[in-house]
């Protein structure tokens, strides 16, 4: 079962195609800041659409928005993730949305872990010399490394 | 030249496809709170896609979102927006926003005019005997009639 993790960004969506012990893609989506939002979001989706394609998930694991007081960043990235939402509806495969604190929990043990120590982590559970790179695909990774555990957790109970 | 007006909720989200002294078509996409959020944003990006496709608008313009206190209800309109936004940038037509008093000056000479003020105006100004129903699609002409009145203005400059 391959899982579909997403750190959405407007500027830079991480995304990693993960299952037990494997990373089948990762990477990350750049769209250009001198292009208008809504052909940026397009790319996103797009991108996203032909990634669901070639690798088949059986699901998105995203990391969830909260929006805060930097209300402008936030709202790229609820968008970003929206256009992400809509790359998984449109292939008939489900969301899960994981705050940051559970996937800091999920890879490192402990919710609020800093960023370094989570990456480590990850290049740790993957097996991996040193953490993948870019830093948002790292993310990506740990975004469906929690969904992994969470069903793990789930097919135990 | 038609500009399709979205005034864009996940609930719903009102559209009109207006030109000067003509709606050619305006309603709703009405979305299902039983549904998961990412399959009714797929639902309002291939509604409006579906829109698009029919009546060849050069431009959508929409109504900005503001993000104030209520951060939930501001998500779901952003998320809303972008599917939108997304629909137009694969069929390669502009984005325009407007802000809420934008809108409410150019229909109804006040940016703090009542909504039902605003609507009567809509009314007035296509000729109709009552404002369009329900309110989301009237607001949506009201967008509409914001940028043609700002084209307008260009024009004359």
């Amino acid at each position: 079962m391959f899982v579909l993790g997403i750190d959405p960004g407007l500027t830079t969506t991480g995304y990693a195609v993960v299952r037990n012990g494997e990373i089948a893609a990762l990477g990350v989506i750049r769209t250009s800041k001198e292009d208008p939002v809504p052909v940026r979001l397009a790319e996103i989706r797009k991108d996203l659409a032909g990634l669901i394609n070639e690798f088949n998930p059986s699901v998105m694991a995203i990391e969830q928005v909260f929006v805060n007081r930097n209300l402008q960043t936030a709202t790229s990235v609820v968008r970003a993730s929206g256009a992400a939402m809509i790359a998984a509806a449109d292939a008939g495969i489900p969301v899960v949305e994981y705050s940051p604190s559970a996937v800091k929990s999920a890879v490192a043990g402990y919710g609020r872990a800093p960023k370094e120590q989570v990456q480590k982590m990850v290049a740790a559970r993957m097996g991996l010399s040193e953490s993948p790179s870019p830093p948002d695909a790292a993310d990506a990774v740990a975004i469906a490394l929690c969904h992994l555990q969470q069903q793990t957790i789930r097919s135990l109970r």
